[in-house]
């Protein structure tokens, strides 16, 4: 692991690593953000997962999140959105492939080889963070858009894992939307039996344990009514019973604007749940 | 003018304009954000000068001013660094051409013809501003490096027009460091006697107003001692009897990551001089 940036932030550090994955089988780097707490403690980490085309520099440079975490004690470590390089497969659109891995373990050629962010995020990346940060093992996890559809399904297919989760205008129901059915069937095949295991409004329907959703979504988002579809998610956990809030903010649209103007509502709920 | 952007922030708006530009005889592009205060009263402007390379959008998508500037009922506007387009002269170099305007009137050709940012700056954009968008007269005015110089040399060469004045990591005698001899050798020719008007250790010296001078500096900023040397600033201050104020910060480098720690510090200071 090698460390490439790091810069001083209200009151703690921003750094960016890389390091080689075995999941991905590839290098990826992570940013993580040091409250000033964490120079004497160990502190909890909320994981942010980004959306189409972001690598981890979009959100630490746009979303104004440090202030709030410094100010709540809590690490921010954020993500890649797939695995990089020239033998990593790719495609022309930005919807497929480097900076569109959705967040699953592709099983389908030439996507199986590295696209397996699903295993990178719910298990390899916590170890590392765990092993070398002062860190607890009390974990969040937030996203925006794809990085939504991949907190709400990585959260509800690791019950214990998290303390909490949010997100922001997520992909709530790939299976049954064009960018997760174009990005499902070629990472994971024509068998849609096998995508419901990487969509949040079917994996809510028998989830064994109510870890409440928080969902917030701009009335103005350009996606709104197309890939995202909040009220997909929204009825399937009242049928099921299960824990959800929607937040509608008027006027808001899909951009980082909306985050940065909600992501300190959402580290001080966090923060809530991480100290228990 | 046109409005290219326009997205809900922080309960407020940020927008993108276009316009063409007598100044610099040429299409510029400004950013404002206005607060939520501004739908039902007038408001102050803080003005935003950012440092080489920028444009209009650094500032606005990295710094999370919004949220600081929605607290205080502050608008903020925001200049490109530069004239720009195909007809407007350029170097391959960073430093000089677009992106690198100094803030100056040009007076040496091929630069002379639209290289006029201080006009624009000064005159052109703020009758512009108060002549289309709910904000009173009371400005400030503030930037980061090369734009930390255009604030501070605007203020001081325009008595009145200004309620306060602060710069992050200013280039402040840009007469004695490489970049601003760069610049002004191209900008206004090899007599440096002309170079004074636009030096802020040079302008104190002769300032017959005291407006105090706020500047804010990462020791770890890596351009502290080569091109910045905020020292300078201080004895000239100093030895003219001008209030100045100099914030060392322990750690921070010439990053937005500095200016994003701190600029919810300037955005009071400056809302208290504004309201009076």
């Amino acid at each position: 692991m090698e460390r490439i940036e790091r810069h001083a932030c209200c009151g703690g550090w921003q750094e960016v690593h890389r390091h080689r994955s075995k999941a991905v089988d590839g290098e990826m780097r992570f940013a993580i953000y040091l409250p000033p707490q964490a120079q004497t403690q160990r502190v909890p980490v909320l994981y942010w997962l980004s959306g189409l085309t972001c690598t981890e520099q979009n959100f630490i440079t746009k979303a104004g999140a440090q202030r709030h975490a410094a100010e709540h004690g809590v690490a921010i470590v954020v993500c890649d959105t797939s695995p990089r390089g020239e033998n990593v497969a790719n495609d022309a659109a930005y919807d497929l492939g480097q900076g569109a891995g959705f967040y699953v373990n592709a099983t389908v050629a030439p996507w199986s080889q590295h696209y397996r962010m699903y295993d990178y995020v719910a298990h390899e990346l916590p170890a590392l963070i765990e092993q070398h940060f002062p860190v607890t093992r009390q974990r969040a996890i937030s996203g925006h858009s794809m990085g939504g559809h991949g907190a709400l399904t990585i959260a509800l297919k690791n019950p214990g894992r998290y303390c909490s989760v949010s997100a922001f205008s997520p992909i709530v129901a790939p299976a049954r939307v064009t960018w997760g059915e174009k990005a499902f069937s070629a990472y994971l095949g024509s068998d849609r039996e096998t995508w419901r295991a990487y969509d949040a409004t079917e994996l809510v329907s028998s989830a064994n344990e109510q870890l409440p959703l928080l969902v917030d979504q701009g009335d103005a988002d350009e996606f709104l009514h197309t890939q995202l579809q909040p009220e997909l998610l929204q009825a399937a956990a009242e049928a099921a019973g299960h824990p959800f809030e929607l937040r509608v903010r008027a006027g808001y649209d899909h951009s980082y604007y909306f985050v940065a103007s909600f992501i300190g509502e959402h580290v001080a709920y966090h923060a809530a749940a991480l100290r228990g």
